[in-house]
Protein backbone atom coordinates (compact mmCIF):
# COMPACT_ATOMS: atom_id res chain seq x y z
CA UNK A 1 0.00 0.00 0.00
CA UNK A 2 1.42 3.42 -1.37
CA UNK A 3 1.86 5.70 2.09
CA UNK A 4 0.45 9.30 1.11
CA UNK A 5 -0.46 10.60 4.22
CA UNK A 6 2.45 13.00 4.75
CA UNK A 7 1.58 15.38 7.41
CA UNK A 8 1.23 12.31 9.81
CA UNK A 9 4.40 11.29 9.33
CA UNK A 10 7.14 11.68 12.42
CA UNK A 11 8.97 13.89 10.31
CA UNK A 12 8.90 17.35 10.47
CA UNK A 13 10.47 17.43 6.50
CA UNK A 14 7.31 15.30 5.58
CA UNK A 15 4.95 17.45 7.70
CA UNK A 16 6.31 20.48 6.26
CA UNK A 17 5.62 18.75 2.08
CA UNK A 18 2.21 18.45 3.42
CA UNK A 19 1.73 21.90 3.24
CA UNK A 20 3.81 22.90 0.57
CA UNK A 21 4.99 19.36 -1.51
CA UNK A 22 4.22 20.55 -5.03
CA UNK A 23 5.53 22.95 -7.15
CA UNK A 24 2.35 25.44 -7.38
CA UNK A 25 2.70 26.16 -3.55
CA UNK A 26 5.68 27.99 -3.01
CA UNK A 27 5.34 29.61 -6.23
CA UNK A 28 2.43 31.29 -4.80
CA UNK A 29 3.93 31.81 -1.77
CA UNK A 30 6.67 33.23 -3.51
CA UNK A 31 4.48 35.81 -5.48
CA UNK A 32 2.14 36.75 -2.39
CA UNK A 33 5.73 37.91 -1.31
CA UNK A 34 6.55 39.93 -3.67
CA UNK A 35 3.79 41.79 -3.36
CA UNK A 36 1.32 40.03 -5.87
CA UNK A 37 -1.88 39.28 -3.40
CA UNK A 38 -5.13 39.03 -5.27
CA UNK A 39 -6.32 36.04 -7.21
CA UNK A 40 -6.55 37.61 -10.88
CA UNK A 41 -2.63 38.90 -10.19
CA UNK A 42 -1.67 35.09 -8.99
CA UNK A 43 -3.33 33.68 -12.03
CA UNK A 44 -1.94 35.86 -14.00
CA UNK A 45 1.70 35.61 -13.28
CA UNK A 46 1.70 31.66 -12.71
CA UNK A 47 -0.75 31.03 -15.72
CA UNK A 48 -2.04 28.10 -13.46
CA UNK A 49 -5.62 27.09 -13.97
CA UNK A 50 -8.08 28.83 -11.74
CA UNK A 51 -9.23 25.34 -10.56
CA UNK A 52 -5.82 24.47 -9.42
CA UNK A 53 -4.83 28.00 -8.18
CA UNK A 54 -7.99 27.80 -5.60
CA UNK A 55 -7.23 24.94 -4.52
CA UNK A 56 -3.84 25.75 -3.42
CA UNK A 57 -5.14 29.04 -2.17
CA UNK A 58 -7.48 26.99 0.20
CA UNK A 59 -4.97 24.67 1.48
CA UNK A 60 -2.02 27.37 1.99
CA UNK A 61 -5.49 29.29 4.16
CA UNK A 62 -6.50 25.83 5.77
CA UNK A 63 -2.69 25.62 6.85
CA UNK A 64 -2.31 29.13 8.47
CA UNK A 65 0.08 29.75 5.86
CA UNK A 66 -2.02 32.48 4.24
CA UNK A 67 -4.78 34.91 4.98
CA UNK A 68 -7.49 36.47 3.47
CA UNK A 69 -8.27 39.80 4.11
CA UNK A 70 -11.05 42.09 2.59
CA UNK A 71 -9.32 44.82 0.35
CA UNK A 72 -12.09 46.83 -0.85
CA UNK A 73 -16.54 46.94 0.21
CA UNK A 74 -17.32 44.43 -2.34
CA UNK A 75 -15.68 42.80 -0.53
CA UNK A 76 -12.51 41.86 -2.38
CA UNK A 77 -9.90 39.65 -0.65
CA UNK A 78 -6.31 39.21 -0.98
CA UNK A 79 -3.98 36.70 0.97
CA UNK A 80 -1.19 37.87 2.87
CA UNK A 81 0.86 35.71 4.72
CA UNK A 82 1.06 34.86 8.22
CA UNK A 83 3.53 34.47 10.55
CA UNK A 84 3.47 30.70 9.82
CA UNK A 85 3.80 31.64 6.05
CA UNK A 86 6.60 34.36 6.23
CA UNK A 87 9.06 31.86 8.44
CA UNK A 88 8.47 29.35 5.42
CA UNK A 89 10.04 32.86 2.91
CA UNK A 90 12.98 30.76 4.42
CA UNK A 91 12.97 27.90 2.26
CA UNK A 92 12.88 30.08 -0.63
CA UNK A 93 15.45 31.88 0.41
CA UNK A 94 17.85 28.62 0.79
CA UNK A 95 15.81 27.62 -3.02
CA UNK A 96 17.01 30.93 -4.66
CA UNK A 97 20.72 30.11 -3.34
CA UNK A 98 20.51 26.35 -4.50
CA UNK A 99 18.92 27.02 -7.60
CA UNK A 100 21.27 30.12 -8.35
CA UNK A 101 24.19 27.91 -8.18
CA UNK A 102 23.13 24.71 -9.84
CA UNK A 103 20.28 25.85 -12.09
CA UNK A 104 20.98 28.98 -13.69
CA UNK A 105 23.49 27.98 -16.41
CA UNK A 106 25.42 31.06 -18.06
CA UNK A 107 22.76 33.41 -17.73
CA UNK A 108 23.29 34.04 -14.08
CA UNK A 109 20.26 34.39 -11.00
CA UNK A 110 17.07 35.52 -12.57
CA UNK A 111 16.48 37.28 -9.17
CA UNK A 112 19.22 38.85 -6.48
CA UNK A 113 18.18 39.56 -2.78
CA UNK A 114 19.67 43.26 -1.58
CA UNK A 115 20.38 42.71 2.42
CA UNK A 116 19.20 45.24 4.62
CA UNK A 117 21.33 45.42 7.50
CA UNK A 118 24.46 45.42 5.16
CA UNK A 119 23.08 46.89 2.24
CA UNK A 120 24.90 44.22 -0.28
CA UNK A 121 23.18 41.65 -2.61
CA UNK A 122 24.03 38.39 -0.83
CA UNK A 123 22.57 34.94 -0.27
CA UNK A 124 21.50 33.34 2.93
CA UNK A 125 23.89 30.82 4.77
CA UNK A 126 22.70 28.46 7.37
CA UNK A 127 24.87 28.72 10.51
CA UNK A 128 24.07 26.90 13.83
CA UNK A 129 21.66 28.94 15.97
CA UNK A 130 24.30 28.28 19.21
CA UNK A 131 27.67 28.56 17.68
CA UNK A 132 26.77 30.25 14.79
CA UNK A 133 29.25 28.16 12.71
CA UNK A 134 28.26 26.57 9.20
CA UNK A 135 25.25 23.83 9.65
CA UNK A 136 25.34 21.66 6.23
CA UNK A 137 24.33 18.28 5.56
CA UNK A 138 27.43 16.82 6.64
CA UNK A 139 27.96 19.18 9.79
CA UNK A 140 24.71 17.31 11.96
CA UNK A 141 23.90 14.15 13.62
CA UNK A 142 20.11 13.12 13.42
CA UNK A 143 19.02 11.80 16.79
CA UNK A 144 15.18 10.71 17.79
CA UNK A 145 13.10 13.18 19.22
CA UNK A 146 10.52 13.34 22.00
CA UNK A 147 7.88 13.41 19.00
CA UNK A 148 9.63 10.31 16.89
CA UNK A 149 7.75 7.47 15.55
CA UNK A 150 7.41 4.61 18.32
CA UNK B 1 -3.20 27.31 -21.26
CA UNK B 2 -1.39 25.92 -17.78
CA UNK B 3 2.12 26.60 -17.82
CA UNK B 4 4.24 23.89 -15.72
CA UNK B 5 7.81 23.82 -17.24
CA UNK B 6 9.42 24.84 -14.25
CA UNK B 7 12.60 24.27 -15.34
CA UNK B 8 12.70 26.79 -17.86
CA UNK B 9 10.78 29.81 -15.48
CA UNK B 10 13.39 33.05 -15.23
CA UNK B 11 13.35 32.15 -10.73
CA UNK B 12 15.61 29.73 -9.45
CA UNK B 13 12.69 29.04 -7.39
CA UNK B 14 11.29 27.46 -9.83
CA UNK B 15 14.10 26.00 -11.32
CA UNK B 16 15.16 24.20 -7.73
CA UNK B 17 11.29 23.01 -7.57
CA UNK B 18 11.71 21.15 -11.41
CA UNK B 19 14.32 19.16 -9.05
CA UNK B 20 12.41 18.53 -6.06
CA UNK B 21 8.79 19.63 -6.78
CA UNK B 22 6.97 17.40 -5.09
CA UNK B 23 6.62 15.55 -1.71
CA UNK B 24 8.55 11.88 -2.76
CA UNK B 25 12.10 13.12 -3.74
CA UNK B 26 12.73 15.64 -0.84
CA UNK B 27 11.89 12.17 1.01
CA UNK B 28 14.17 10.05 -0.72
CA UNK B 29 17.25 12.59 -0.36
CA UNK B 30 16.28 12.71 3.44
CA UNK B 31 17.05 8.89 3.37
CA UNK B 32 19.76 8.35 1.33
CA UNK B 33 21.62 11.31 3.62
CA UNK B 34 20.77 9.14 6.76
CA UNK B 35 22.36 6.44 4.92
CA UNK B 36 19.14 4.41 3.47
CA UNK B 37 20.80 4.05 0.17
CA UNK B 38 19.58 1.02 -1.41
CA UNK B 39 16.18 0.83 -3.48
CA UNK B 40 15.09 -1.76 -1.24
CA UNK B 41 15.94 0.20 2.12
CA UNK B 42 14.34 3.00 0.30
CA UNK B 43 10.98 1.09 -0.34
CA UNK B 44 10.68 -0.15 2.79
CA UNK B 45 11.09 3.02 4.52
CA UNK B 46 9.40 5.03 2.64
CA UNK B 47 6.42 2.60 1.81
CA UNK B 48 6.32 3.94 -2.07
CA UNK B 49 5.46 1.80 -4.98
CA UNK B 50 8.46 0.50 -6.89
CA UNK B 51 6.97 2.17 -10.09
CA UNK B 52 7.26 5.65 -8.61
CA UNK B 53 10.26 5.23 -6.56
CA UNK B 54 12.31 4.12 -9.81
CA UNK B 55 10.82 7.40 -11.47
CA UNK B 56 11.88 9.52 -8.95
CA UNK B 57 15.25 7.96 -8.53
CA UNK B 58 15.77 8.49 -12.10
CA UNK B 59 15.02 11.73 -12.43
CA UNK B 60 17.36 12.81 -9.31
CA UNK B 61 20.35 11.10 -11.01
CA UNK B 62 19.33 12.74 -14.34
CA UNK B 63 19.60 16.10 -12.34
CA UNK B 64 22.62 15.15 -10.86
CA UNK B 65 21.46 15.00 -7.59
CA UNK B 66 22.24 11.47 -6.70
CA UNK B 67 24.77 8.79 -8.44
CA UNK B 68 24.54 5.67 -8.23
CA UNK B 69 27.41 3.46 -7.49
CA UNK B 70 27.87 -0.49 -7.73
CA UNK B 71 27.81 -2.07 -4.06
CA UNK B 72 28.60 -5.58 -5.16
CA UNK B 73 29.98 -7.92 -7.85
CA UNK B 74 26.79 -8.39 -9.05
CA UNK B 75 26.92 -5.65 -9.93
CA UNK B 76 23.96 -3.87 -7.31
CA UNK B 77 23.67 -0.63 -6.77
CA UNK B 78 23.04 2.09 -4.19
CA UNK B 79 22.35 6.03 -4.94
CA UNK B 80 24.66 8.60 -2.94
CA UNK B 81 24.64 12.38 -2.82
CA UNK B 82 26.45 14.18 -5.21
CA UNK B 83 28.17 17.52 -4.11
CA UNK B 84 24.89 19.00 -5.38
CA UNK B 85 22.41 16.67 -3.91
CA UNK B 86 24.72 17.40 -1.01
CA UNK B 87 23.88 21.17 -1.03
CA UNK B 88 20.37 20.43 -1.10
CA UNK B 89 20.09 19.01 2.38
CA UNK B 90 20.30 22.50 3.49
CA UNK B 91 16.55 22.61 2.25
CA UNK B 92 15.84 19.88 4.37
CA UNK B 93 17.63 21.30 7.60
CA UNK B 94 15.73 24.30 7.10
CA UNK B 95 12.03 22.27 6.50
CA UNK B 96 12.74 20.28 9.55
CA UNK B 97 13.14 23.27 11.58
CA UNK B 98 9.89 24.91 10.50
CA UNK B 99 7.97 21.49 11.10
CA UNK B 100 9.41 21.74 14.53
CA UNK B 101 8.22 24.49 15.77
CA UNK B 102 4.76 25.03 13.24
CA UNK B 103 3.54 20.97 12.27
CA UNK B 104 5.13 19.10 15.59
CA UNK B 105 2.04 19.58 18.10
CA UNK B 106 2.79 18.80 22.11
CA UNK B 107 4.65 15.78 20.92
CA UNK B 108 7.55 17.57 19.68
CA UNK B 109 10.04 16.89 17.18
CA UNK B 110 10.51 14.04 15.49
CA UNK B 111 14.37 13.98 15.06
CA UNK B 112 17.14 16.93 16.86
CA UNK B 113 20.22 17.47 14.85
CA UNK B 114 23.11 18.03 16.59
CA UNK B 115 26.01 19.92 15.62
CA UNK B 116 29.53 18.77 15.02
CA UNK B 117 30.87 21.97 15.68
CA UNK B 118 29.71 22.98 18.98
CA UNK B 119 28.40 19.59 19.88
CA UNK B 120 24.84 21.10 21.23
CA UNK B 121 21.50 19.97 19.91
CA UNK B 122 20.57 22.74 17.68
CA UNK B 123 18.73 24.17 14.43
CA UNK B 124 20.03 26.31 11.85
CA UNK B 125 19.42 29.56 11.25
CA UNK B 126 19.56 32.01 7.99
CA UNK B 127 22.18 34.86 8.01
CA UNK B 128 23.37 36.95 5.12
CA UNK B 129 26.66 35.53 3.52
CA UNK B 130 28.14 39.22 3.32
CA UNK B 131 27.32 40.39 6.89
CA UNK B 132 26.30 37.36 9.02
CA UNK B 133 23.00 38.90 10.08
CA UNK B 134 19.82 37.42 10.05
CA UNK B 135 18.32 37.12 6.52
CA UNK B 136 14.44 36.39 6.62
CA UNK B 137 11.99 37.34 4.36
CA UNK B 138 11.46 41.01 5.58
CA UNK B 139 15.38 41.25 5.90
CA UNK B 140 15.68 41.33 1.86
CA UNK B 141 14.42 43.30 -1.34
CA UNK B 142 14.32 41.37 -4.75
CA UNK B 143 15.95 42.78 -7.47
CA UNK B 144 16.08 42.24 -11.27
CA UNK B 145 19.42 40.00 -11.91
CA UNK B 146 21.16 39.04 -14.86
CA UNK B 147 19.46 35.86 -15.36
CA UNK B 148 16.17 37.53 -15.41
CA UNK B 149 12.99 37.74 -18.27
CA UNK B 150 13.52 39.60 -20.71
Amino acid sequence: MQRTNFGEMACSIARTLDVIGEPWSPLILRDVWVGLTRFEQLQSELGISRKVLTERLNHLVEHGVLERQAYDQRPRYEYVLTEKGTELIDLLIVMTGWGDKWQSGTAGPPVLYRHHACGEISNAELRCAHCNQPMHANDVTSLAGPGGAQ
